[in-house]
């Protein structure tokens, strides 16, 4: 991380193709991936090691790891879903892999067909592979808590549960551990609420970033309120491309460019420039032209006398 | 305003209605404001004393109020460019009404064509004229400073050029002083700013409400920052129908739906009732079916297991 006041993580080339129809080119994805590293883009999730049969969209994302981990300052970051993911991502040699552990039972059942132990297990053992390695060679390891704010199976989660969970990856070896709101039932007031109390078990160095969609429109609200509860890392995509297919009716990451207006408006520092971002958006139509792109910045262009933090 | 924690106060048949393309026809006006009051809404800004060659969607505003004064506990707000529209709103009988100044003398000239001088001395002589009235005739007068957050004709406007213009609008007789960002230039930041600086020169108690716009997808995050800094009154409108016409490129009142929604899902009362609110929009879509409906909410829907504060 830069001189940023913030971290804005990139994850459409991960949460946002894996939800596209069409796979994008692998030469799309690598224009894509460089021209928001170019416009100030400093971590960005480029992919995720999960079954090609399943996600065909991700089966080149050890050759978009690898091309990745050529431009210089960028954090190259993964989804896994297991073990062998997690092999998978050292090999090609992810900077930081996340495993996504779902506090819905049911969600966690319906995604990755596995319960919490199994799931606990699975973080435990990859901790076990990570620590026998060299060094600089051993990525980190985020555990990300999904349907943090609510399942669309199962509605609200007891904050208990949660707690006990974030605890529970801590204790297998997780580094860090992430808030994902994959149903889009955050809002202020809870996203303020669970940061504290997930902070109060795990420790405030152990909760630094929030995964937040926009599905009912309060993305940017959410992310706000994160902000000023002191979350530095905020995941986003570009166009708002992607959502979660296996929780029906959720839609809708955060639009990167907009994210970034927010911040940069407010005078809290980025380290990206707005202009070379929402360039970015070409690419991303040209590679994947079937999808819709989202954000209100890019229609309503930046206001007149404008300066980024950048400038 | 009834024992809910905030106001939120429709503007969609007034700042909505008067950029849509073809007049939305009484009968359906008056279904709108009738069914929104009973979804819970206690404020509606219900129309404009314009001029009918100028805003002929406008026409009927005198028919509109004498409507919604017959509905109970509903505050029927109108807005006046001047005096004459002032006398036509209490003839028709309005509780409230408004009086915008454009802080950008650039804007305002453009769409009043009156400097900042004329319309104090327009925002006098209506206080005048509503001092003399008999008590229980006499309306709300609120003088709102829009074009606040920064103008497309001007850019950002000095904060001490506003101070003094809300400063001069409350010595001129006007109750409340009110903060438009018609252009979509807020920010997080510059609301809470801002909504301090002007309560610092007037009193907190004559500074309650903001009309914020959503152009570039920070409508809500500045509502909350706004309720964070201790504003109880919300400007939307439904269906986000709306924005600002001598303004290029702004468009986009905030969607009542989805600021309802946020207040809800944090358990801030806004006495509404989300159903029967979104069950609003076949109105509108009949009564003016050329225009698109915008809305985070209507379209994902409730989340399972929400809980309003109305039940």
């Amino acid at each position: 991380m830069s001189d940023s006041a913030v971290l804005i993580s990139e994850v459409g080339p991960r949460d946002g193709l894996q939800n596209c129809a069409a796979a994008m080119p692998l030469a799309f994805k690598k224009r894509w991936i460089e021209a928001e590293a170019k416009a100030g883009v400093t971590e960005i999730e480029v992919g995720s090691f999960v079954s090609r049969r399943l996600l065909p969209q991700m089966a080149d994302t050890g050759q978009v790891v690898e091309f990745a981990r050529t431009i210089p300052g960028l954090v190259v970051a993964v989804l896994v879903p297991n073990m062998r993911g997690a092999e998978a991502a050292v090999a090609a040699g992810a900077h930081k892999i996340t495993l996504p552990l779902s506090v819905s039972e049911t969600h966690s059942l319906r995604n990755i067909r596995r319960t919490h132990d199994q799931v606990i297990d699975e973080a435990r053992a990859i901790a076990e592979f990570l620590s026998g390695l060299p060094e600089g060679e051993r990525p980190h390891f985020e555990g990300s808590l999904s349907t943090a704010f609510g399942c669309t199976l199962e509605g609200p989660i007891e904050e208990d549960s949660i707690l006990r969970l974030a605890e529970r990856l801590v204790e297998a070896g997780c580094d860090e551990v992430g808030l994902s709101d994959t149903t889009g039932y955050a809002d202020p007031a809870s996203v303020k609420k669970l940061i504290r109390a997930v902070r109060g078990v795990v420790g405030a160095d152990k909760l630094q970033g929030v995964h937040l969609h926009n599905t009912r429109g309060l993305g940017l609200a959410n992310a706000l309120a994160a902000y000023e509860e002191g979350i530095t890392t905020f995941d986003s995509s570009l166009g708002g491309l992607g959502g979660c297919p296996t929780a029906p009716g959720a839609s809708g990451n955060i639009v990167t460019e907009d994210l970034v207006f927010m911040f940069e408006s407010m005078g809290v520092s980025t380290g990206i420039d707005l202009e070379k971002l929402m360039a970015c958006r070409e690419i991303v139509a040209a590679g994947v032209p079937d999808e819709d792109l989202y954000g209100f910045l890019p229609r309503a262009g930046l206001p007149l006398g404008f300066v980024s933090s950048q400038t």
